[in-house]
């Protein structure tokens, strides 16, 4: 029997041609507004696989346009009731529901500091579309695994593709029109040795660097809420120091390199990691110690940091039904989160 | 024999007592240009334990002053070429050293982008002090531990010095003069029940929220240089999604509380993980499932933030020495990190 996970996983590349399509006017209408507030940083809210796509968008939003990004953590307005000042910003809200209360009212506060809101949501109505200046329709579909893939994927390409439209180059934008096959693509990717070596990993770590560490994140939680395995996040430049201390010979490790100019730093972790013994799969093909995983090229170096997220969903997937888990429905997880 | 870390764990009030005499001037200076630039938001840069200062800083920002804080990673200038446009911004580095090469080119860059840009440094002369418009030294004596204690702290009062001079209320000016003698209140908490829990423990979740969180990042990061053991922090408001997946029976916790608009979510996280089987500690009085540890009353809610952080260096330098660990002396580290 096909999980949902698996079949979200597998209508990635339509469900991206098609928000591309739908919600073409709303991207564009939010990067001209973007562009006529003329920001001199952004702010991201969200949490959990949102708030990857956020970290993504917050570090493209830096190579891409120079500008920083500040996260800020709902708690400031729910807890602390402070309204920001903010009036030289841009915000972008993640939310798959739309429903998460605090990110509502962290939207809300934003708004009310004077800064330009933009919303991404898979559910509309709901209210955090009613609450933005501008609302881009995620049109991912019904998302039923508890585990985001799909709505994850949509967050990010929606979002670059505002920020192709603010780009001095128009690589982004070209390469955009065609990721919907270098999607298809991906999805024949074989990762199923990473698979075997992880059976029995209690903890992982997952390296990352440059946009590449947003995805080292959403893989991070995707390999606890789905197989029940601690796998962590790290900088590839971090992890030499600190966490190192916990890499013992066959701790697994999954490096997230692309083909972009953080791959060789990338790399020479993994290597560094698997010539002391460490089990160390990366996505590129310039390791030399580290065991290589296959991702195609995505046509520009923001894309190819993404691109390796749909692989791995499709291998955690079949991961947590070895594990003899339900990936859909996780032990002690529910799909709106509610936090105040 | 008394090892390094603990003899710089007993030496946080006297040097923090020095520092806040000693760079008074310097950071009087600092805070009148932070208020001269009229910032519209704060840029952090910093790795490891400094980056958890600097964490710290952001969000009390946030909460103090209304700024957001864009933490920004070296790579974007080392690796990326980017020079970002931060003219609207204030920017902190922080570093022990002041050495790290790509802290340097990255505050470098943000200087040529156009910040004003602050240093934080336990090491005068040093590149780091040399290439900022505003210097502080952290006046904390050589560290010998690799496992930065003294210099955390510290780093920490001198940021929150300067926001205390802009902030439009007096209480944290008149609560830091204060603070050393609630430091070494702090050192002589008993927090020895959760070093025996945590004997066999080889995966465990550090909680916080608001400014804890940055505290349960740093206090994740010793875990692991220290003990070896794989320690993660996850907001309070985050972890009961994805993450609980992993909390079984006897799962160790610990919850960073305060004494602030924060306390009661954090220790609501702490007691629903504890009434499901964890063993979870919490510093606040206020919990009914978890086992609390007791934290002095640091005078002003940012600083009961902080404050949990010196008994926990005292408990896990502890805890490395009953594993048999030189908490000196990690196995596979060394003080000075030199990414590019």
């Amino acid at each position: 029997m096909t999980t949902n996970m698996r079949r979200e996983i597998d209508e990635i590349p339509d469900v991206v041609e098609r928000m591309l399509v739908r919600s073409a006017d709303a991207i564009s209408i939010a990067a001209e507004a973007f562009r006529a507030a003329d920001p001199g940083y952004i702010v991201t809210v969200a949490r959990g696989s949102s708030d990857h796509a956020a970290h993504f968008l917050k570090i493209a939003c830096e190579i891409e346009l120079g500008l920083l990004g500040a996260s800020v953590g709902p708690s400031l307005s729910t807890l602390y009731g402070v309204t920001p000042k903010v009036s030289n910003a841009v915000s972008l809200s993640i939310s798959q529901s739309g429903q998460s209360p605090d990110i509502v009212a962290m939207t809300e506060a934003l708004q009310r500091g004077g800064a330009t809101t933009i919303a991404f949501v898979n559910t509309l109505p709901s209210p955090l579309a009613a609450s933005a200046d501008h609302v881009i329709d995620l049109s991912a579909g019904p998302e039923r695994s508890v585990a985001a893939t799909k709505s994850f994927v949509c967050s990010v390409v929606a979002g670059l593709a505002i920020i192709a439209r603010l780009s001095p180059s128009t690589a982004l934008t070209r390469a955009l029109d065609r990721f919907p096959d270098r999607l298809r693509e991906s999805l024949a990717c074989d990762w199923s040795g990473m698979e075997q070596v992880l059976q029995d990993a209690r903890s992982v770590f997952v390296l990352g660097r440059g946009p590449t560490l947003a995805i080292a994140n959403e893989v991070a939680l995707k390999f606890k809420e789905t197989c029940g395995v601690h796998a962590e996040a790290y900088s590839a430049a971090e992890v030499m120091h600190g966490p190192v201390e916990l890499v013992e010979p066959a701790f697994p490790v999954l490096a997230i390199a692309a083909l972009d100019r953080a791959e060789t730093s990338i790399v020479d972790s993994a290597d560094a990691l698997a010539a002391r013994g460490a089990s160390v799969f990366v996505t590129s093909a310039l390791c030399k110690n580290a065991r290589s995983l296959p991702v195609p090229d995505g046509g520009h170096p923001l894309l190819n940091a993404l691109l390796p997220i749909t692989p791995y969903y499709g291998m955690i997937e079949a991961l947590s039904r070895r594990l003899g888990r339900d990936p859909d429905r996780p032990e002690h997880l529910k799909k709106v989160t509610e936090t105040l």
